[in-house]
């Protein structure tokens, strides 16, 4: 967010502003955020989710108008933060056509966000192209909050994934957690994996062998002292695990279609596959799941992901209290 | 709406709960209501008319949330529903684009309708497919309401169609009510046909031969004690008819088009149609019309079809505010 | 809007109402404002524009609901409606892809508004028929707001851009205006022109031969009493201009290429272009633009085009207010 000179005399219309930790501020990576920062936005979720359960919605950010910009469809992101801000009694402008709208008539994306922001207090972006959130962010005077720009960054999936793991087992530091699956296009594992590093925990890296971590942020991340373990079947560290993150194995990943028939059923999540776990383990997928884990295991109480879904709207409240200064 | 032991201990996100009739309940055919039902949701909605007319709106479900998840277009019926949440105070996720979204890739209609009652209090179902609402509220801890599914249930239009009959005519009992047009694909017409099979009502049936009610849902009915009659031709019985409810006779029903000809002007509602019909007729159309009735019966007091979408509108707030425990 | 006498013992579910100027009334056309009007409709979007500045959003239209009919999509002008409507407290029901719609299944433009009033209290109409804003509000009860018609009238546009010229340079009496680009095919211009012509301006054109401000428009316009002047280049009356309005000289309108290369230079605004204007020169466009104003005139304070925008947002808040009788 930044102020050029001549507009810095335009009333905002925002009404009785506070200061606080992220006002005004951008929701642009997880790279920005330290530990101090997490504990700080898992706070407010935390009294989110308990103001939620007592009385449902609440008036916090009455008045407040929430421009929802999806330059690509993600029913399930825009549905989270439409919700986030209508539990804290706001308003959402949803702009979920952009393909057919004038936006798209070659209009670019900063006089977008600058037209948007005469009408909205804060933006939520989602755009197919990396590094847009950051030209949003230089060019709006609002706060941009950025809902997945390509293979970039998605960082409230990651803090929502974060938070998850907190609220099931009441910390992070000491946990075992395994990612399973494509490891390699993930966005969703490559940002969760950069937070974990925040932590003292242990990190499985399960996949088949075409689709592994990336060696360039393995390193990085042993560099900030994460500990990091490579498998290609489950079996290893299942009894071990606190945390089984699960993700897609897309068979169109695969040059080879005889080395994905080998591997396909090795992450596919059973009640049998189960049985070894922990009492207490958190099964976690980002959703939508084709597959990966199978109805079956949905009512098993270690099964933490449509729950999983429920933190994601108390981490987006609390995202936008702050950046609107309510927190 | 199940409620798996795993969830039991999840807070729902709902405040001041009331328990009352249909409280937590889904709204997934006509089947479900009996005659006390019927006047308890009638009595509401009557409710609602009277407070929409003196106060317009009214807080009764600030801070709820509905879902209006449309798998199929229907502007109508989700504008409907969007305006009875909107007038009582709530908010809504309108979820129109299922087929370019995540939802549609493959995610199945359980998981879609388990991580919408994440954020929302109550999803409305919009979906081609017969059955459908029913597999979603046995997916789901919040109530679902069947907005259509294919050629199954509309159970909110036959609510909406017998208010309609209620309110402009003062009472459904001792009735004589003509179904018109095409009577052997016409959803609607077979979900009013079931329930005034629970009054004291006599029903005819003008249609084209190639379009009468289903051999079986008249037998149906029959067994349920209706008084039933079928014509091929209006004029029978107009003089004595109370209410007339008209649909469209659709030219691609017919194989031979000559057949189509000869019938499409029988079928047709113009000023001079009503001219021998009572003076307190009550001339109906679930709309859209395209030609079936002319635009100069508008302005006869009888033609209630504009009205019958405002009724629709109290018809859904009432269930709103059922299913929600504030009615 | 008319009200047809069998439906004049509905009741209407509009909250409080107060009478006040354009209580109830369409707003079709600039055509229908005189001075008076123009005074009246700034006064009220002042008090708008304070309002925001100091406490962001109110509750005067609480209870009200806004239909937002788009047949053709504009995200910009729907968005500014959309806002104004949550700024003052109201809700929205948004449609905006009549195209999939029932209501695009052959139903009239008037069955569907006639339908639409049954759940809204104002319905704001953008439709690529001149004349449809008209024909919707012969049917309707309820206020019809016209938000473009094809190359018919898109009167809150010309509204904002006045309102503009009165906030950013503090009076319309006085001034010389120039209008530069595509001066033929503009419905913008147009319009503009003609509110203008209700103040004591000049009023400069400056455009392509072949893309001419239209000679019957002109004539109209010398006949109401307005000083024009006609020129292929901003230079001569850059010095004299005190709002410059920008639009798009698009490539498609030449049959010549030749000719387009010729001259399409010519009409693109840069830091250089600038240097010999006033000090307080208001430069607009109605947005989009693409190339017509170089990105690097944004910082320029005389850059009014965003603005603008917000501007827009206080004009169509204050006609909601005004035709629901809340000014």
């Amino acid at each position: 967010m930044t102020l050029p000179t001549h507009l810095q005399n335009i009333h905002l219309p925002l009404g009785d502003q506070r200061t606080g930790r992220f006002y005004g501020q951008d929701i642009l990576s997880v790279a920005q955020f330290d530990r101090a920062d997490l504990e700080y936005i898992f706070g407010v979720a935390e009294a989110m989710r308990t103001m939620v359960a007592h009385i449902g919605t609440f008036d916090l950010l009455k008045g407040k108008i929430l421009a929802n910009l999806f330059y690509e469809p993600s029913t399930r992101t825009s549905s989270s933060f439409l919700a986030a801000m209508e539990r804290l009694g706001g308003s959402v402008i949803p702009i979920n056509e952009v393909r057919y709208s004038s936006v798209s008539k070659g209009e670019s994306l900063p006089d977008t966000v600058r037209t948007l922001e005469c009408y909205a207090d804060v933006i939520v972006l989602r755009h197919p192209e990396t590094g847009s959130a950051a030209i949003a962010a230089a060019a709006a005077r609002k706060p941009i909050i950025n809902a997945g720009d390509g293979i970039g960054e998605h960082p409230t999936q990651a803090l929502l994934d974060l938070f998850t793991i907190r609220e099931e087992l009441g910390r992070i530091d000491g946990l075992t957690v395994t990612l399973l699956g494509d490891l390699k296009y993930g966005r969703t594992v490559h940002s969760l994996a950069k937070l974990l590093a925040l932590f003292n925990v242990k990190v499985n890296y399960v996949s088949p062998e075409i689709l592994k971590m990336p060696a360039a942020l393995v390193a990085q991340l042993r560099e900030k002292g994460l500990t990091q373990a490579e498998f290609k079947a489950l079996d290893p560290v299942l009894a071990e695990t606190d945390v089984l993150y699960v993700t897609r194995v897309q068979k169109e990943r695969f040059e080879n279609l005889d080395e994905y028939e080998q591997v396909k059923n090795a992450y596919v999540i059973t009640p049998a596959t189960l049985r070894p776990a922990k009492p207490k383990l958190a099964l976690m997928h980002p959703l939508p799941r084709v597959g990966e884990i199978a109805p079956e295991v949905d009512d098993d109480p270690r099964a933490a992901y449509f729950r999983q879904m429920e933190y994601g709207l108390y981490v987006r409240m609390a995202l936008l209290a702050m950046v609107l200064g309510k927190a």
